[in-house]
């Protein structure tokens, strides 16, 4: 069977941590391991956020255009995960990736997507927004993912036994050939990666356990099977998180619409996941 | 027939230019036309320099292992390659590369390979040499290259008829599963492709039209044919520069001793130099 995995931007770099390659190599580990037990047995393709990553970017090259610092991202993270997966006995490669995207998205007329630090002062250089008590933030806008210029090379791999590490950060957004400084949400990049590779099952791969009810209230509760009806009428009734569970649960009713089943689930859950022991399935 | 075409760093940002991404975009335009001709007719891997990037990268991110920039600066030229031949309609994809080397090779109890800013003072956090002159420049151990470990990958792409650009920066170096921070040479990181997939032509372009004898002298004279016993003989004489055309000589030398045809000529030379009216040959 066919898989795609999305790791979280969380996977190597937790909360509060500053991000050293050697600590985003120890956090790496464990999920690598799972990962390389679950290629052992299936096609799989892997892809990830680029979060944190992107964020110190921006602050090391603040004259970079932003897509050219979601390509170095995609290096960056792809050779962590060829280098872990490989002590794995997993071969597996990155694909640098660029994602299409439309200039008539809504999203470029109100850009939402915070990235980067937090600055005291309102910035003049770029588009900001104020988050409560911690500062501005520099916003940019999150466009819907169309498709995926390097898919026969993902493919290719795929069909040789190869892990294709794949739309990084989302993939590099572009429109018509030129680079746009927008990041795609990840989640919704892998819902489309799951359906250009023919991909049976999309695991999404994050830092709660599950779909909560109620989340964040007193009366939340797991979820363990949703179904995408469910799905649709929580979104609509705004149930959960923006760029948190919210683009997760899109891509996963998205995925049910084309016939897939989504499990979202814990970083260190994969195998019991896989099993129907834990995580949320959506289908 | 197989081609290897490697870009010197200059085909991206030249000398005295701040090489903004804009900036590296216009240059590769007229090598991109060039390469693309090639690719229409002949299977192509190209790969390429990354020093001014690398070099930007070095000072605005000075806590991270020098593989870790290499692997970024892979995702940011490939995925410039990427677009400039996507608007050739050639389709290419760049596959973060890691290329083996030993510990034990000399280079690292001699790191000879200058990388990175002039500094006015002799920098205490890493060794450092003395340009004469214009300051102090850290120095880094440069391996021998030998092996490729992504080279399935690499082939997968090209039997698919997809440019791979491959082996970026002379490759990610790593020894035994952890990547060190060594700067491996381009062209014998691209001669080393030309072998591993069993090119026929390694093309390497450079800033230079040709080979001379006697460069930067009175009696300097280009050179259109080396034979490999002469490339052998000048280079134990000390003819090439380090760094520049010694390593591309040195390159051609193996690949002649292992059956393959080399051609090294001025970047925008390329169609040319294919019907053999530029650049010098070595066989």
């Amino acid at each position: 069977m066919r898989f795609v995995v999305a790791l979280g931007g969380n996977a190597l770099i937790k909360h509060g941590e500053k991000g050293s390659y050697s600590q985003q190599l120890r956090n790496a580990e464990a999920t690598a391991k799972q990962i390389a037990s679950l290629a052992r047995k299936h096609r799989v393709v892997l892809t990830h956020g680029n979060g944190p990553q992107v964020g110190d970017l921006l602050l090391d090259e603040p004259d970079m255009p932003l897509h050219v610092l979601v390509a170095q991202s995609q290096g960056e993270i792809g050779y962590l995960l060829q280098d872990v997966l490989g002590d794995n006995r997993v071969k597996a490669a990155t694909i640098v990736t660029r994602v299409e995207v439309s200039k008539r998205d809504p999203a470029f007329r109100r850009p939402t997507k915070p990235i980067g630090p937090f600055y005291k002062r309102k910035p003049t250089k770029f588009r900001s927004i104020e988050d409560a008590g911690r500062g501005y933030r520099r916003v940019v806008p999150s466009p819907n993912p169309l498709y995926i210029h390097e898919s026969d090379a993902i493919l290719s791999l795929m069909s040789k036994g190869i892990v294709p590490i794949a739309c990084g950060g989302g993939g590099i957004p572009v429109s018509n050939g030129s680079g746009l400084n927008a990041v795609i949400d990840k989640d919704l990049a892998a819902e489309l990666l799951a359906r250009t590779v023919k991909a049976k099952r999309l695991v999404i791969l994050t830092d709660v356990p599950c779909v909560y009810a109620n989340y964040g209230t007193d009366i939340q509760e797991p979820v363990d099977y949703l179904s995408v009806k469910d799905a649709r009428r929580w979104l609509r009734a705004g149930a959960f998180a923006e760029g948190s569970m919210k683009p997760k649960v899109e891509a996963a009713a998205r995925f049910a619409e084309h016939g897939g089943k989504t499990i979202i689930c814990a970083l260190n859950d994969l195998t019991k996941a896989l099993k129907g022991k834990a995580g949320t399935v959506i289908e």
